[in-house]
């Protein structure tokens, strides 16, 4: 075995996930009811940043229902890279150490005639009863969040890599 | 009064916010000891998202420290532009209705030998004295998170614009 002269200064703070952690990722997901959304500005391409109402839909996946006067529709409509934040802060405790999930999405926005619509519907209003006022009003779309990649962190020191595949239902 | 044919067809939904949303909107930001972070992914450009640990500092105002391994360590110091969201999720209620407050802002890296830092570090400290492990690493950088605009959510409905003024100290 030799040393490579080109060796990383760092080693790589983030390693694959295995079962337990894709186990781990899929209880944030399937536990969310909110998220953050991190988005392109559609003015300067300047990051922006929203609180968006999130399920994991059992046949799609990542998703969220977006109003039209929310500043992140148009600029997922103009960029649909994004990236997703969720998992929550408990009242204890330092806040770093609590897990959380990043997924770096791709958004699709669901046309109010897609054959996969009336099902997101039912299952979100199944959910948030409440939604039954804005869900049909012609300005919210349900968008689907594609994921690309994920990154689980535990807390300090203890970050896993997640694929696409691994953050579907 | 003449309609103008130039109307817009959407009223703007965000209103400029008034003594008592600024005050909200400190409130938030005094309160607050994590945060999520929007940035540019120096690979690609795409969005990026972080949980970062945050403070308002009495004189720097936004704050936060990062470490070296976080994803979002290069990324600021390749493009400073950035968005920053508080304000906690209570337990109960629609997680849309609870306030928040997004901010964009300019990341700036303090220096190890800057003036200000030992101020900032002992602030730091007092308000988190388990920092202490980890806050003098070579590593760790405190970095300015400068308010360029803001806007205050309070639900549905309730939306403020802030100046970079209106959410200094």
């Amino acid at each position: 075995m030799t040393l490579s002269a080109a060796a990383p200064r760092r080693r790589d703070p983030v390693a694959d996930a295995t079962a337990p952690e894709r186990a781990e990722a899929l209880a944030l997901l399937t536990g969310a009811r909110h998220a953050a959304l991190a988005f392109a500005d559609p003015k300067d391409g300047t990051p922006g940043i929203s609180r968006i109402a999130f399920a994991f839909d059992p046949e799609a996946g990542m998703l969220t229902l977006v109003a039209g006067l929310a500043a992140h529709e148009p600029a997922l409509r103009a960029e649909p890279a994004c990236a997703v934040m969720l998992g929550e802060v408990g009242a204890k405790g330092d806040p770093m150490t609590h897990p959380r999930l990043m997924v770096k999405a791709r958004a699709e926005f669901v046309p109010a005639e897609a054959a996969e619509r009336p099902g997101l519907r039912a299952r979100w209003l199944a959910r948030n009863p409440k939604a039954k006022v804005y869900i049909d009003l012609p300005d919210f779309s349900f968008v689907r969040l594609h994921p690309v990649s994920g990154v689980l962190n535990g807390g300090f020191a203890r970050a896993f890599r997640l694929t696409g595949e691994d953050l579907m239902p």
